[in-house]
């Protein structure tokens, strides 16, 4: 946490926003900025706060046209237009800011598995968050259990990963299937990938709910983000006694 | 079609209940009779009369009391506790009451896959449909997706059926993974298995209806009957050219 | 299956599409490509890699646009706009390729019967897809019952298919109309048809899976190629044998 | 309307129950009260009251208990365990009591048509409404679609009926069915007959509101009495001139 | 009915339409044609052929376009742009068409009464189709319980109708309330007005169906045409004898 | 707040139940218990608790049973057998307890309002924790819509009150009928009477959030204890300047 | 109200709109119209007819056009972009106006709080209601319970109101925590930011209903002129005696 | 693995039940059995299996009956009553039978969090769970948020554990609050605790899918022995270097 004049602030008020400065202390991580309400002016107010503070910054939900700004105004940071992130210092996080604990630049691993191509922009969004955290990620792309032989061909990318996400839409029958086949917790991530009776992410979402596999747990539809935090927090956990 | 003082009747009026007599002719098998919401007594004249018509009979959703009177009512039928059916005449069906088709007296192959013990009693519902059509029936039970060896143990029993009918609650998972392996119709029956947010087999019926595999189809939560029905139709017709 | 270099490939990775080259042996027909999410390069490359492999190629969901160049990057291959479909070389499937069992070039009859004119894409859907598989079909269309001498004017073309695919939306009533008349089974098609509490098709799903006739399966909201995929199965078994 | 001490009342405070005994003068019939939340000493005072102000008395889900002890305490009633209605001065509504409009004793004719036998309950319900009513009442039971040759033997009873009222549950395609070959208000009854995906009823309701008949209206699952009801008026204001 | 060539068609196939030709002698009107999933070529060629058929031609969910295009085609017809409808041949329906029954040219009362300005594109729909029908139709507008004084200020334009349609989104408490004041059927129409928690249309739609008034019925969301037709069955018939 | 030893405590750690003292200098009300959950040795460690900490007690949804037991070993309780209300010390709240604001020992007026007798038991909890709080309370039952004299005879009792609670179940259309009659808050508590589509409240749920009027708010079906504790809160601020 | 040629009029019949000018008589504050659906021309005759009443003027729902129209008409108002609100006479409001009562023209304190910035609009609304109601109004905006401190920080702004307005969406766990720590009633508002799972509001209206705060009660999803009004009417009683 | 015969099975087919031996190998722990629907002697035959298998046994939502023959039968092992766990073997866990990996006897803390006390139950499972796997965890209950200085009391007993688990039913508020401290990851694990609109768990399904802490994922409504599975999986895999 940044010292301005003496004394440590917990939160910032920018008006319309007020950022927890804080978040990185107590949870490891900073705040993780959710972009899609949130108009250019204040994205760029918003970092330059958390720069200004020395911590790394991930906008999720960033459009194509706010991250074409942002990535003018911060040259140093990169904008996926895929998974609709922008990220500014990302790599080489000092780790003597993590406090107490120490922290390797790069450390843990986590596979990111999805069942279709429609799911990509979730599985970037969940690759871009991991590796933000200092965490390695494999994406391992359009492995549906139509075609059987295709996840044993990958498997092999996915057992003994820290932790794995997997990213589906329709029935997410993916999710059970890789949970069978690894002893690492599985993060499964519905997407909004289908039509008619999918409604729009439910079908996945229930399916991924009331997976038989033991060591599936579930987050909101489409929630790339969050799947590949706690992905993250899994992998770096194990290696940051 | 029996012969009534050399007239075929179409419908049998029996008061509370207007049996369709001619179901047999139209649609190739006589009526079978939903037992829930029906009395002892007015099975028993239902019965009766298809006897009397020299139709085969099956009743569906007969309580264990239910079933023993009718069982003590007509001692060829056969009552089947688990799957809750109660046959007459399932056997030796003659093959000249099918009309201009010529039906063999067995014939066809179905396999009905569970995903768990708790799926029996609708997979049991599903075998007595099938063999009650004349069709040669195969159950194999709980080889749910997280232990994915046990499907590949069982694939030669599934594999070459003329079609496949899939039992599963929770996220029903089973039937895309099934529809993947097989080159016939698999008819996917959801089922009430579960708790939480199954909601009763909804999230199993959303999940089979979404299923990525070309070849599933699926019928009402628990409905064992009419998968298997369908199911033994089509066994059927492959042979009955 | 195309031998490349003296190996059969079961599975070909184009990057963000992992084609499942192995579906024909295992499945009976070739892996069909759901091109609503992928964009016409994706596509392109898909096509190709199908034909290289002399497998016939069907893409559905495909836009005006995307349909236009494909067409006029595969002139052997024909764009159907109302039915939103891309096929090349559904014709004169070489009956070698099916392994062991030998299947005529044409065979097997499907009806697809519809309920109103709104129903008509999906229609075209079902039976772009039965033709792709050699199979005859049938559109019967607009035989809604609110007007019931028409679907009694029609049945004799739809009797005697060797499966029948039914289309409406609104309350579905028609399949099971169609149902009692028929002695194949019937797989219905729910779709979006209506407004208010159609709830873009939940009530004619939930009519079709509660329908009173027993040969009734249910595929997901407007999804007709499936539903033309497992009538084309039926109709093949049949003649295969 | 009773004249009590000069005086017409419109409400009778009875405690709990403020009973409306203006409803005939505005709306045509008695209040009829729903039984089912109210025990048999409020149930006896409001009987009571009604008879006091020669108001002819409606009680509609009246428990079998519930309706021995009322049969016991008004022998002029009638409780009929099937509809689980208890009825007191029906027959012979003096017509002068219906203000300035004349209504002769007996007059209109409503069908009543049931697709199964589960649906007895609320057809009888029905019945004992418009007969309350004093209008004439034929229910037709068990011609459900599935059989389609049922409803044609039976149609003469339906056409020419003032109203007809449909109940069926399951996917209640009955109520589009009969709704085409009328010239009458239909007024459907979804019942909460069924398993699974048919959701108390809730399939039945959607798949009437969505009829594509014109002339079928809703009223509530299993509501027996309101399309009784609204029957009757039909029925009644046509002959009433 | 025309006769075309001695003979009298029940049914004109115009390709992708199957025109009920039959509807007016079974149900008493002409076949109404929902606009909305037909082109304008599609709809001049069924307006012509009813024509052809001497039947009076209404056409809802007609958008302004299409509207537009009609009444230069059909000079004679009129478009509505609020109630979306197309008319033509309302008035002076010869009433030896009507087979046994004599109907005179101009009879009934029905009144439509809406709870808010929003309400009144599908208040103009109830109202077309009911002068169309050849009943006389008055519009009580924005009465909506919040104000109760304007209820009560109106309510001798609703008393004594043949039949009331009440039109309301968001709570729809005004189907209850005015269904109290009334001795005939209210048909209830819940429109998708309203925001957030009103699921358009879906509260009003629950509001309606459990209203505590015994003379209520509901049609579908927004239903204007089928809240209208039924009302003019009832004004009709009654008047019919 | 009661002095333990010299020194506030603000919770009360009871094993299972870890009690917050401190609620009522927050709240301004001691916390109130749900007792359903609750064996009833665990309800009487709670009261005691409070007891000791001189706090007066009200404990909710309290089945007969337990109620009885209660009753039993606190004879200065008072079990309501309708609301399933336990109560010690309503009366005589000493004033000075409520720190720096001066209550009186009575004050304020709330309206209860039913629109049914099936309401009844939500309506009693309603009471019983109004006047819990030390607010008068006027019970004004059965004035459903569908009888508009009723509302309308007893309206002087319910205009005035600082606070009007609306109990209904079905469509609810009482709140928004109330709430335009009314200057002050209607809080208005849906039930699960009904039947069908009432679907256990969630039509008058909607009904109350849709609410054309103003001043209506919601709280959960069948919380009646809510809504008398925020009727008594408004009551109580308007007094306790 | 207005006195035009010696009569007070309770209603304004505009012809579209039946505006209710005894609004302000009966429920202490005049008819807020809900702007969405009514065009420029329509809401310039009622603000025009409630300013020739004397009546302050607010319009909800004014999208960015209608509102630039409105301001130029009538210049005394204010249009809100943020909360789409258009405000004519807010301040001012003559004591006399109010009846029998005595209302302070600025009086009562209530605090709107949010839980992101995406909820800012919502909160505005909220606002300009309370404000236009003559009561103080403190937003306190982006607390959201993810970074505890920034309520904390926060509270003595909230505390002491005479009513809290809570507006959040996704789970609103924000609305419980406030009403832990304060003594006034909190009326929460669901708002549809979020996505997935959030689907459009009910989540956060599910856990609003929910609240295990005893003094939380719920208006519809986005509804924040309900919420300010019942706040402005909580705050206005209690200086209003 | 137990070596049988010189050969290691991965599945034993024990009629209804095929269990899956492979389990520990593949996922790190034996399969955990459902109790729910398999009959005791099933449970027994699986038991012993396992045992035989040198697995550590654990079975979930086993009843009190169940439990009761189940401890007779195995005096090794422990019923839970609370939890409706039964486990034989959790101690003493052979590292050596991890393969590659060395795993300590004891290791790891994982803590459970409950909103009310009537989340016991749900929370008994997890910690069952959790102690079966060799981890240590710390039951924290009954820190709802509506007393918010409930959990400061205990944070210390939270902040630093390996994983938390959060048990809440009705809004589900405490799994973001807790979210909001901790630097782990949380699993919460909605309850089917509440009435009303809490829907049997589904509101705080939702409240937690949408949590606003980016460490909260969720698993199904009472799945308390999935979440505490994963909270193991983690705590154990920090551990196990």
């Amino acid at each position: 946490m940044h010292d301005r004049g003496g004394k440590h602030e917990k939160t910032a008020d920018l008006g319309d926003v007020r950022l927890d400065l804080d978040r990185r202390r107590r949870c490891g991580f900073p705040e993780v900025v959710f972009g899609e309400s949130k108009d250019v002016a204040t994205l760029k107010r918003v970092i330059q706060r958390l720069l200004d503070d020395e911590q790394p910054v991930l906008i999720t939900r960033v459009s194509v046209d706010k991250g074409t700004e942002l990535a003018a105004a911060f040259p140093a940071g990169r904008y996926n237009a895929v998974a609709r992130t922008f990220v500014v210092g990302t790599l080489r996080v000092p780790s003597e800011d993590y406090g107490t604990r120490s922290v390797p630049t790069t450390c843990g691993r986590v596979a990111v598995v999805t069942a279709g191509t429609s799911d990509m922009p979730v599985a970037e969004e969940v690759r871009e968050t991991v590796e933000w955290m200092g965490v390695s990620c494999d994406s391992v792309v359009d492995v549906g259990v139509a075609g059987p032989q295709r996840l044993q061909e990958v498997l092999p990318r996915i057992v003994g990963s820290d932790a794995v996400v997997v990213v589906a839409g329709m029935e997410a029958a993916l999710a059970s299937v890789v949970g069978g086949y690894v002893d690492c917790p599985v993060i499964a991530v519905p997407t909004s990938v289908g039509y008619g009776a999918s409604f729009g992410g439910i079908a996945a979402l229930l399916g991924m709910l009331n997976s038989c596999a033991a060591n599936v747990s579930v987050v909101n539809i489409d929630a790339g983000f969050k799947a590949g935090y706690i992905a993250g927090l899994i992998a770096k956990r194990r290696v940051s006694k």
